[in-house]
């Protein structure tokens, strides 16, 4: 059995938005950073992987913050798998200040998929299960749910670009949400109480790509879909703030 | 007379592109940052300038980068000021990785503008060139040169938006140079060998405004101009790349 482990984090200038409290995607950039290196540490990272061609993919993550620190907070992380499914490997994190107090909380749900076929594979291939870096300790929330099809009332054109592109050319994960985000008024993060957020990674999208990003914006709900130029639906997400 | 002082910073999986190396963008972060720290613990800062309603704005920098470091490089990042003109100051940076390897250096230009009336004030008026922060260095380059009008081969309208913005919901300094660098075919940041880029800031921007990113691109070179809804030019910058 393995235990939790600490990582830490600064909120930087560049982390901040208008309020000048973190981004909800530069938490998640913190708790994605926090995920690879941590697995990394332990030999069962990309490193590990890509030596049979083989790579962790984000497939599912909720994310709920009670509060965005301001810059220059000191944050610590803590991180831990928990569950080994067939195709999906259950990672959960705890965000808190230097002081203690806790402001997030994340689970995500990981495939590895091969790097030829793209297509999932057994986690047992990998013997994850026995390779002591279970922590039998409960996730802190809820799985992300179930978000289906939408009907949007507005939708935007995005073209990935150069920003947006992991060493695959591919648009990194943070950058779904960064672009679904930019579509809400800016009053939703002016003053806002808790955030829960249920974001599905469903296909990737290429650099040049025109995505359309659909919403379906209602008081305080948002509920987001970005569609490739086939048509097909990249990335689904639903967003819940309390005021 | 002061000495120059040294900040340490790591690039981040967040600062990389698909080549795994820091982004020119993330370079600008890590050196505006500096200039932050640096002018602000020294009290003629940001938080000095607010309370008489002044603010420091970037006018003009050159960025030279030798190479640019991969993930997870530490880099140090020396600063210092060398001259105090009428309404300018010059603000000067090294930048090196742990092993003293120097892969680049910035000139940057600063005033200092009246919230209310948003006109530059005399630099005078703060009595700067007394107050000890001048070091008697010379800048490790020249100053960003004079840019014209160009006439773009390749236009592109952009929306300000939420992830865009600072306090004052315009545009940040480094999300100028972030949109027109994503203008550049990809291959222009493969296999680079040295990058001079000359930047002149010349307007604010404002969310939701719908700005035309105008650039002319010839060989490994590019002008860019970035002009707002009332067509006054916001940016200019002059990119030069050798292979």
């Amino acid at each position: 059995m393995a235990t939790k482990t600490d990582y830490l984090f600064r909120i930087e200038p560049q982390d901040v938005d208008f309020t000048q409290r973190a981004k909800i995607s530069s938490i998640m950039t913190m708790i994605l950073n926090t995920a690879g290196l941590d697995a990394d540490s332990k030999n069962f990272g990309i490193e590990y992987l890509n030596k049979n061609n083989h790579s962790w993919v984000l497939s599912r993550m909720s994310l709920e913050i009670d509060f965005r620190p301001p810059q220059y907070s000191m944050c610590k992380i803590s991180t831990w798998v928990n569950e080994y499914e067939r195709l999906l490997s259950t990672r959960n994190f705890t965000l808190e200040l230097e002081n203690g107090d806790s402001f997030a909380r994340a689970v995500t749900q990981w495939a590895i998929i091969d790097l030829n076929s793209r297509t999932a594979i057994n986690l047992s291939q990998h013997g994850l299960s026995e390779n002591g870096t279970l922590v039998n300790e409960p996730s802190p929330t809820t799985k992300a749910i179930r978000i289906g099809n939408i009907t949007p009332t507005k939708t935007k054109k995005y073209e990935v670009v150069y920003s947006d592109i992991d060493f695959n050319k591919h648009a990194n994960t943070v950058s779904y949400i960064k672009i679904a985000l930019d579509m809400l008024p800016i009053a939703f993060f002016e003053n806002e109480n808790k955030i829960r957020l249920d974001m599905h990674f469903i296909r990737e999208c290429h650099l040049g790509e025109i995505l359309s990003i659909n919403s379906d914006i209602r008081n305080n709900q948002a509920h987001f879909e970005i569609q490739r130029e086939d048509n097909s639906v990249a990335f689904r997400a639903f967003l819940n703030i309390s005021y």
